[in-house]
């Protein structure tokens, strides 16, 4: 299954609205960035859902690869994905 | 070669510290990320540099993968890693 990070870039009163959206979808691990593992009609849905909701001069990038396997994740400090703080 | 993001959360009076020390490997491309394509060496200073620059309570996460080929990238909207505002 694909495994997606998304950053997003948006005005700071629209985050609320961005966060919400994704957060169906994956989990929230730092102030703009979410992941996680999704099927093919999940990156679909996140991909017309983003741009539903970006607006002029924000900016939104889903970094994707094919399987979880490919991507070595380290995580330096807390690890946000372990802390219900963003979860 | 490796293909790296790395998203950092730290304290506000400390974000030019991180993206200083991080911009000599890679392109920022939004807030609090960046990415590039980076030799062994590169990245095993990146992750030196990291852990001596992270404080308690600061994360950062090195999302890494064996080769870009293996990274699709999709922007919505302005494409940070295009706009020199960034570079």
């Amino acid at each position: 299954m694909p495994y997606v990070v998304v950053v997003y870039d948006v005005e700071a009163d629209r985050t609320r609205i961005m966060l919400k959206f994704l957060r169906q979808y994956l989990v929230h691990v730092q102030n703009s960035v979410l992941e996680g593992q999704v099927t093919e009609g999940d990156l679909e849905a996140i991909r017309a859902g983003i741009d539903d909701r970006l607006e002029d001069g924000e900016s939104t990038i889903i970094y994707h690869v094919g399987s979880e396997k490919l991507l070595d994740r380290t995580v330096f400090g807390d690890d946000p994905a372990e802390d219900d703080q963003f979860l």
